[in-house]
C-alpha cells in the first residue's frame, strides 16, 4: 500500500427483513452514502471502492406485536442469530433498518458483543441536534411509542417530541401493516398523509420524523407531502454505517 | 404444520457488488418477485412470508478487464469465497446479478457444488423462448461479447442475436463504466439511448436485451426509450430465484 492507495474499508452488515422492502431501501441508501463518502474524500467511484457489506433479510417475528402482546412470538433469538452470523462474516459494525427492533438493542449488543450494533434513534437524535432541530413530530409504530424508544433518545439530546393522537396512531399502523407490509402503497400513502396533515394543521411546518422504516417507502412520494420537512432515520443510519465502513 | 400453514421457504443467496447499485436493484426485484409469487399463490403478504435471503456485496475484480487482459486481477477466487459463504449460511440457490461474471459460472459451480448457482443467460433465453421471441439485440459488456456468453445461451433456444457495431459497443462500455459505475446516470442514459436508437434505426422495433446489470439502472427511465421493447435479465433471474426459494 502506498500514499495513493486508499485503505481497504471495513466489512459491515445489515440485519434486515423487517420488512424486506425497507431492507432493500436501506441497502440503496447505504450504497448512496458510500458514493457520497468517496466523492467527499476525493476518491474514484468504482465497484471495488465500496466496502464489502452483507445483508441478512430474515423472517423475524413482528416487533410491535411482541412488545404489545407478551404471548406473541418474540424476535430476539432470530435477530441475535442473524447478528452473530454477520459478525462471523467479518462485519465490524451492523445496522438494523427497523426502528421498533431497537427495543432489543441492548439485549442484542450483550449477546453479540464482538460487533458494534448501531443505534438508529441515537444516531437520529445526534444528527437532528447537529441540524439544531429542537422539536419534531414522531411517526412510529405502537411498539415504539409503547417503550418511548425515540422520546428517550431525543430527550437525551434536548429535542422535544410531538406525538400523534390515538386516531393518527391507528392510521400509522394501518399504513404500515395493511399498506406497505402488505404491498398496498396507495393505502399507505393516504394514511401517512392524513397523519402529516393533522400534525401540520396543529403545529405548522414541524419536522416529521419517519421513525418506522416503512413510512419513507410511501410518504415522501406523495404529492401532498412535497415541501414538508421530512426526517428519514434510515438515511441517517446509512450514512453512519458508511462512516464506520470507511473507518472514520 | 397443517394445511393452512404454508411451508417455510428455502434460504437463498445473492452474490453481488458487481456493481453495488445493481446488487441493490436485484434485491428489489427479488423482493417484488416474492410478493408476486405470494399473491399468485393466494398467500398473505407480510414480513414473515418472504424467504430468508442473504446478499453479499463484495469488492470483486472487474470482470470485463479480467476477460480482455490476462494480466489483470482475476475475480474467480473472491466470487468462489462469497459463494461458499452463502452456501454456509444455508442458501439452497444463489443468483449472481452480473451478466459478465457468468463467464466463471462453470468454475464456480465446480468449486461450490453444494449450492445451485443460477445461470442468468440461460434463464433469460428460456424466458424469451416462452415469450416466443426469436430475435433480440444484445446490449452487453466487451467481456460478455468476447466469450459469446449470451449468443450461446440464445442459440441453444433458437433465438437469434443482433450485435451492435464497434462504435455502439464503445458507447455501451462508456455508459457502464464512466456512467453507472461512476455514478453519472446522465452520461449512462445518453450512451445507452444512442445505442438503442442506432439498433432500432436498422432493425425496427427489435427487443433490446439489457444484458449488463448496469444498463437497466439508466435506460428504462430515459424518455426516448418509452415504448421500446426492453428485456431485463435481472428481473428474469429474480423471478427464477423466487421460484427456487418457494420450492417450485
Amino acid at each position: 500500500m502506498n500514499a495513493t492507495t486508499p485503505p481497504t474499508p471495513h466489512t459491515v452488515g445489515i440485519l434486515a427483513g423487517m420488512g424486506p422492502a425497507a431492507g432493500v431501501d436501506f441497502a440503496r441508501l447505504f450504497v448512496a452514502a458510500c458514493e457520497d463518502w468517496l466523492r467527499g474524500h476525493g476518491q474514484a467511484v468504482c465497484d471495488q471502492a465500496y466496502p464489502a457489506h452483507w445483508m441478512a433479510q430474515l423472517p423475524i417475528a413482528d416487533r410491535t406485536r411482541a412488545l404489545t402482546d407478551g404471548a406473541a412470538p418474540q424476535p430476539l433469538d432470530a435477530m441475535a442469530q442473524g447478528l452473530a452470523q454477520l459478525a462471523g462474516l467479518g462485519a465490524r459494525a451492523v445496522a438494523m433498518p427497523c426502528n421498533t427492533a431497537h427495543a432489543w438493542h441492548a439485549a442484542l449488543q450483550q449477546r453479540v458483543p464482538q460487533v458494534e450494533l448501531l443505534h438508529m434513534p441515537r444516531e437520529t437524535a445526534a444528527a437532528l441536534r447537529a441540524r439544531s432541530l429542537t422539536r419534531v413530530a414522531l411517526l412510529a409504530t405502537e411498539g415504539s411509542y409503547r417503550i418511548g424508544l425515540y422520546e428517550q433518545a431525543f430527550a437525551a439530546e434536548g429535542i422535544g417530541c410531538v406525538l400523534p393522537d390515538a386516531q393518527a396512531r391507528h392510521w400509522l399502523m394501518q399504513g404500515i401493516y395493511d399498506g406497505v407490509k402488505a404491498g398496498d402503497l396507495v393505502l399507505a400513502q393516504q394514511r401517512f398523509v392524513a397523519v402529516g396533515e393533522q400534525l401540520r394543521a396543529e403545529h405548522g411546518d414541524i419536522a416529521l420524523a419517519m421513525a418506522c422504516t416503512e413510512i419513507p417507502l410511501a410518504l415522501p412520494q406523495a404529492r401532498a407531502a412535497q415541501g414538508w420537512t421530512l426526517i428519514d432515520p434510515a438515511d441517517i443510519l446509512a450514512r453512519a454505517l458508511a462512516r464506520r465502513a470507511y473507518g472514520a
